[in-house]
């Protein structure tokens, strides 16, 4: 077995076999051939795509490229939670302790912030002195006692697909409907799952602009998970606009906490309890979705899933005052508002754009080295459907700079549309896939 | 401007400028990005393909990616050759003298065998002290004196080429026609030419197996020629069987003066002075291509063609004796008789299969390292239409050992069909395209 002859027959379009995927996988894990016939090989699979079978056996081989983290000593079903990446997203921060407090595991590895899109890890970086950099056998441990673990990937969790990732990106090799399915699934499967839902973002602000596309990526993952033996549920839900008020890393928990606190209802609650009553049905807790937000909801009424918030706080280290006290996170201190310059309804959000926005104040990266200010970022004003008179506030920023705060000011303005006629309002949850 | 840009605008179907282009190859040239990137480009080539002004672009970008040879010097037009590569296919050695005896210059860069394919710096090596590493001072020198010289390509020559070949060999990205084309043409025009005829081989023994390949890359080749200034025939010809009888170095120097003599004609004959008509006829000496295989047969029949071959030996160091005594060239003492096991007609020939069994005498070689056996090869004594009882001689094997000569005469002997019906002929000459 060669990797030319590999090349070459998905370059004329045909299949694969496991032995032929293993060589791959093993071979860019071990650095056996060169990266040149790595991204040969991988435009060839974006011209001539992967069966669904094949997509199966790449995401089982990249799982074991690297070591697993095996949850079997937890008692129950443990399920996960992944989203493809959007603005205001911060729908783990919120479900993550609402589903525990109803006694289901959440070991959730989470990632950083990269481009327009979020990462939760920075987040939680934003409470004083909680740690993400957590042992496998300690987050054993904290998932035994609280059933809620938010931690950093392991070392040398799926290591192929690291490498892969970081070639497909310089490449024009990202774009591959099984490459994108693959690297996401064997990162979830690899971290121990039993069930995965799978938040599939859509829209302006989403990698997947079209419903299209989203339901093909969606398909691609839950066949992927029917092929290896892992319950997937994929939620189709809107990105055409940031779905909370509150981008940047202080600000999304302080609305994630005013959520638990029922404080704040709208998108982002909504997408939290469809996510998760998806993630109690997985875990057999609930028999419906409906039956599964009721109960989340109840969590948020009865004040269980904020004690698991605090509880969650404590145990990774963090100062669990923040509940009481948000002037304990780091918030920047110079502020801009963009204003309206017309009379209208706000039309339409170019939402990848508002995501470049809050990167500019700061609170995000566009490389992986880049440092970030947790305390930026902004407060959206107003959603599509709402009318606004020129004068009225649509946005707050914080930066730690006039300069920043009035570039993201810019970039954000241009972002939004308002025109005279009301628009339709996007649909929050378009499809689910399972 | 940056690579994956490229890359992306390529593999997404859109048309790229010649800015590009040139970045590319620059880039190629000067390793100013990694091969990773460049074979992604290259794969990416292989499914969107490039037009013919792209193709145009890239060729002449490759040529001046180093030195080119300047022939200004001599006077006429400089008409080139180049075969896409077959099996027992001296056409240079005859066309050459026989063209260049009728006073037009005829400077040829040639390669070296691979594969099943000879080559005509090889087969010259079969002459004792005969050099073709000659300088391009020399070469012009050589030309104004007797308008023939056979030489390797000068240092420097399309170094992006070179990479480039180097690349697709090992990334599954050779099949490509924009690639072939403009990888044939960039040689031919930075090594001086103003008229290029092709010989686009087609059949069993040649790169394109099938006419519609043969006829595309012809088509691709001469649209090159168009697009930069340069005259150029494409001769489609037959490599459904060996073109002549020897196959090997010094066998081949033996038929192609057999030829010259005027002693052998058949196939081989009529590819040497089709092609030779079409260079006189693109360098203005005749103006139609009979009168031009007229001319050329004339010079056999005068000894003029011969007498420039004695010249062009002369002139590079070489032995002129072996003219008259064939004794003088190498020739391995090893035979070994493959015999018709059936009575019938040649029905068919792998002629690739038969270029194989060269190799296996030692005749060849896979790899560019591998040294080759000068005396070794085949003498087919058939013709696919031959009629044949068991027992005839169908090819004589020359090596060095027993075990090669019966190891590439089982592959012979496989390669060659006998049926009980007569078959219909190849055509020899399928197609010209100008």
């Amino acid at each position: 077995m060669n990797m030319i002859d590999i090349i070459l027959k998905k370059r004329d379009g045909f299949t694969l076999t496991k032995e032929e995927i293993d060589f791959f996988v093993q071979g860019v894990t071990k650095e056996t051939f060169p990266d040149y016939q790595a991204s040969a090989f991988l435009m060839a699979v974006y011209f001539s795509s992967l069966n669904a079978e094949e997509t199966a056996n790449l995401t089982m081989s990249m799982v074991h490229s690297g070591t697993t983290f095996d949850l079997s000593s937890l008692s129950g079903f443990k399920v996960d939670k992944h989203s493809t990446g959007g603005v205001a997203d911060t729908t783990t921060l919120i479900l993550a302790p609402l589903v525990a407090s109803l006694g289901v595991p959440v070991v959730k590895m989470s990632g950083r912030g990269l481009g327009f899109s979020g990462g939760t890890l920075d987040k939680l970086d934003a409470i004083p002195n909680l740690s993400t950099a957590i042992t496998q056998q300690q987050a054993l441990s904290y998932a035994q006692q609280s059933h809620i673990v938010i931690m950093g990937q392991t070392e040398n969790l799926t290591p192929a697909d690291k490498r892969l990732y970081a070639l497909r990106d310089v490449t024009g090799t990202v774009e591959s409907l099984p490459l994108i399915a693959s690297s996401i699934m064997s990162k979830k499967i690899a971290a121990g799952a039993d069930g995965i839902v799978l938040d599939v973002k859509c829209g302006s602000g989403a990698f997947m602009k079209d419903l299209e596309s989203a339901k093909n990526l969606a398909y691609c993952m839950v066949e992927i998970g029917k092929n290896v033996g892992r319950k997937v549920s994929a939620v189709i839900s809107s990105m055409e606009q940031p779905l909370g008020q509150n981008i940047g890393n202080s600000l999304e928990v302080i609305e994630a906490m005013e959520v638990l606190k029922g404080n704040v209802t709208g998108n982002l609650l909504e997408v939290s309890l469809t996510l998760g009553a998806y993630m109690l049905q997985l875990a057999g807790k609930v028999s419906t979705t409906q039956e599964g937000k009721d109960a989340l909801l109840t969590q948020i009424k009865n004040g269980a899933g904020l004690e698991k918030w605090k509880e969650f706080i404590i145990q990774q280290g963090g100062n669990p005052a923040i509940i009481e006290d948000y002037s304990l996170l780091p918030l920047s201190k110079e502020t801009h508002l963009v204003l309206a310059n017309e009379d209208g309804y706000i039309f339409s959000m170019n939402t990848a754009e508002i995501g470049h926005a809050s990167v500019v104040t700061g609170a995000g990266r566009l490389t992986k080295e880049q440092p970030i200010d947790l305390g930026a970022g902004i407060i959206m004003k107003k959603q599509i459907g709402d009318a606004v008179k020129k004068g009225d506030t649509l946005a707050v920023i914080h930066s730690s700079s006039k300069e920043k705060s009035s570039l993201a000011g810019d970039i954000l303005a241009s972002a939004i549309t308002i025109r005279p006629q009301e628009p339709s309002l996007p649909q929050l949850i378009l499809d689910v896939i399972s």
